[in-house]
């Protein structure tokens, strides 16, 4: 049964970040979740931060600094740009308010593992980090029918992730740390395994894609358990936003396809329409995410993990860095490059 | 853009009826509904009042009645057995308060004819009838594509509404008056056209249906520009939950396929599941209705409707209504029957 | 296992009409049927007749008389315009060669029987009806998963049937004479019931339907049983060539969809293409009515059956034709019209 | 227009290998294909070519030799096993006579390479190389999508080969000679490009496979301009015969997806059916195959060439055995290997 809020629990959530991710949270926050309300936002364009304040009911903090400390604020929610999180995260870490910090949860591998050291200091969970796929319907089934033995023992996957353009900011190996990262949580989530090593594989460049960026690629992870998965990125596909996968196992395999539309069939064609972008695909998993997130905050009364069972953590955010940074080197040098993770703490296991 | 809650209006609720139904909307409300809280609850069993209302922090109120007449209910939910609804709502337009009213408005057309009558005399649309298909988002690109010129004129279409089974109080003619009725909406709704006869032609019963049912059968609509539905019923389909349709134009169709699950290949087969009941088909529409009649609320300040756009009113209820009723005596007489609906107020057009 | 010819049996096979059905006949016979030779060409424009037989190398007979008394000529298979079909099919019969008649066997019910009665006193089934679909592997596959019990007891069943346009030639009463008498064979086939009377439901006209057909309609169909089919006709659909159904039984469905091609995804669509004809849908199962005629033949020897196991025989083909009068007096009356068949000889059943 | 046969033209076919393969051809060309008959059979076990050539009307043939020497035989056909293949074509080529060889034209590339060059030396193409893909309908329309630029430029791509098992005979590297060496001939003809270098990607062994297998696993190939294909195979699925793929181009891309089968709904399930084996898959494809080699022999007159349009000759047999032998080493180097090809004589090009 879904949680109720007997009690009318309000959580007071702090927006750190009121660019386009933050805004959407932010509105998603005050109209599609029960039980919380945003009482201020901080951003270093302050005018921007004005704007979204009064219009989700909110004040404006000068900083992040003074959002964190902010006695109105309860918990922190983090969609500052991304090299700006770990200092912020540590920061909510220390004052022990909860955190749902965007990914990733940060740039640099050993930045990421700062906070789980933190945390782990700590001992409690409370940083969330914004793998939404864990909570998109296709992917839930798909975990279901993985552990409930439907294809006996997962052996290899392929995946898809593309886009159909990306915006002017969208540079250097952000395909692998910005896009192909969530396949990395998918999987370390879907297959419950660690990954061990990298290796990037180059194609015929896209004539579309921009000089700067090397588009389409393939990267070949390798679990601890010897599962493979090869997860092509085109993030220039030109035609829409895709996102599919199957796991092979060693009796059937299951497959996350495309989401049906509504069928035309009209010209000789019997067509179903694509996804145009993230927010249309995973627009109901970004707002289920969310309620989980209100809700695990509501519940976990004193001393109790933050974090909602499922969503990924600290550690999982530290671990997909460190896919990404592997991947990255792996790309740069041409070969397969080693995933070496620090000891997990007990806490998180 | 969404509509926002920039001055945090919280809009109170009354539920009357604790049943399966009035549960699972006191629940959506406080748990995934932004801006609304639930005041008070009644129902006719008063400890299944008090256990929902318990749940959901809301007081009991020992009459619908009172309910109505609470000071601290800004609007009521109508989830009582159909027979009740026509008393209830008329209350609640009498006391000015907006009422949502699950569907049937009432099963007798003259009594949802009530409803509008007195609705249209205060002169303000305040009652919303739950079907929620108009939410559900096959159903919106179904009709985008239809209102885009896609398929060119629409001349017929085909349903299918199919139930794995049905509970113990299912019985005469509610295949008609509570599972196609949502086809009558709909497709009133998509082709924006009233209905102007029904014939309900018989076919082979199944040897696994209640020997009290007439199960399945096709009901043939036609709406006031000639165009045809040819919809079946079947409420004992036992395999699961299918709602169909395709609406066949001049020049091309739309259809609304399955939603599309995960995909197992195993044992041969290449398999996906069938939703197993209305509330996994139709969750995300149920909860959206709500969040858009609650935002509705919350925007029509002083004299403006009470009704969200595109959601279905008195008038629709009654429209619906009227067909049902046509349909439940086309199936009597073994004939073709008109349906004669009463002339539509400005206010609805 | 395939039948094969071990002796070296050739059939020598004569076609009466070299219109395009009866070109593309012969074509098949010579480059896709192994065990036959086209021997005889006769037409009533016999300059047509010429330039078939110079293809596959033929004779030409001035008259189709001479060519079903032609001693070079084994077997029969008509293609002429349907309303000729009775007199040369009867010719045959008399002559002991084996037919294969194009459908219709005779437009009217009448003619038909008079070919049922002739074969039925000669005491030997050596008359073929041209239905294709039987031959169509996704309509086996359904007759294969209905006969299996997949489905329970078949209770119901929907059709589609669409054509992109017509040419010239198609009017009045064809859309049930010649594309629906398609529809009509595959369920007697299918569901292995004869049909007791026909409905037709008129619909909007398309506006882009010629003025002088009646474009689409719905047929109902009911079968002895009481199982009923509801049939769309819809000749001028403009996208392509579209047979679709589902037939409904006590406990699950069998549907035959789109055949799948290839999928192209491009331009924020997913679309596959609906094949432009018949031709296209059904050569296959035009190839494989042919092989196995011609297989049937080789096999028949002295006093056997020449009508392949699962083919179409001359009482299916009055069968049909008694139901298409019935569905074009339905549409005449605008009423529901019984169809009533002569009493079944013992050799058909 | 499909090739006539218009001077009845008849191809005598000798079969040598009448194991399961050659006895399927052999049917086939019996039953299926018009314009030949088979005249003789030969296999190292005299009496199962006995039983073939009584089955097929045909002749038997003491030694393979004997049948190619045969003056009765027009043509040859190869079943045999692989590593008998190369001198049997040679003398075929040295006898002037066309042949249709199996896949692998041979099992070393040096092998068959040396056929290349007998028959470039002797000036013309007679020697069919039996990649069936090629015909079937799904690969032709894959391929004109990619020829008509529907997808732009092709990039990648992606395959899946899976069997549900494999017979006791099949050991060591075969999943990558004998299966994924379909892949190999597919991709070439589809990119119209050649490979220039294979790596096997080992994954988890499935706990289900022979100890003696590999399986599954990835094999990468890279293109001359720069294409990738990563194939997967998996020769114990356990779950059926499945072929797919997706060539991803810069604008678009084009799928092979499950052939569609008839649609079960059931037991809360949607399903079709997996075809079990490539005899379904490709049957069709294997007949087509047959009858364009029959029609390019009957319409090959004096010099011109023996295999027909589009069809795989002794260069693209040469070329996918110098890739299955780079995959090999790939395989048991654990790396990277380059194909090297010798140099196309103009006669391929």
């Amino acid at each position: 049964m879904e949680p109720l809020l007997a009690e009318a629990v309000t959580v007071r959530v702090g927006i750190i970040g009121a660019g386009m991710i933050g805004t959407q949270h932010a509105r998603r926050l005050v109209t599609q979740v029960a039980g919380c309300t945003v009482t201020a936002v901080a951003d270093v364009v302050t005018p921007r931060a004005a704007a979204l304040a009064a219009e989700v009911g909110a004040a404006v903090c000068w900083t992040w600094q003074d959002l964190v400390a902010d006695p109105q604020v309860d918990a922190v929610l983090v969609a500052s740009p991304g090299q700006a999180h770990v200092d912020q995260v540590l920061a909510a870490v220390a004052a022990g308010k909860p955190v749902f910090c965007e990914k990733p949860l940060a740039p640099a591998a050993a930045d990421a593992l700062r906070v789980v050291a933190a945390e782990a200091a700590a001992g409690r969970r409370i940083v969330t980090v914004g793998f939404m796929r864990r909570y998109d319907a296709g992917y839930r089934d798909l975990k279901a029918a993985i552990e409930g033995g439907e294809i006996g023992e997962p052996l290899l996957a392929h995946a898809i992730h593309r886009n159909a353009s990306v915006p002017e900011g969208f540079v250097g190996e952000m395909s692998i740390t910005d896009s192909l990262v969530h396949e990395f949580d998918a999987f370390r989530w879907l297959l419950q395994q660690e990954v061990v090593a990298a290796t990037v594989v180059g194609v015929r460049r896209s004539p579309l894609a921009p000089a700067h960026l090397v588009d389409p690629r393939i990267v070949l992870l390798e679990f601890a358990n010897g599962a493979v998965l090869d997860a092509e990125s085109f993030v220039t596909s030109g035609y829409g936003y895709d996102v599919r996968c199957e796991v092979v196992g060693s009796r059937g395999t299951a497959a996350l396809d495309h989401p049906r539309a509504t069928v035309i069939l009209s010209d000789g064609r019997r067509a179903e329409a694509v996804p145009a972008d993230w927010s249309v695909r995973f627009g109901q998993a970004y707002r289920d995410e969310l309620r989980g997130w209100v809700a695990a905050l509501a519940g976990s009364g004193a001393g109790g993990s933050a974090v909602p069972v499922g969503a990924a953590d600290a550690w999982d955010g530290y671990a997909a860095a460190a896919v990404a940074e592997a991947a990255v080197a792996a790309h740069r040098a041409g070969a397969r490059t080693a995933v070496t993770l620090a000891a997990i703490p007990a806490m998180y296991r």
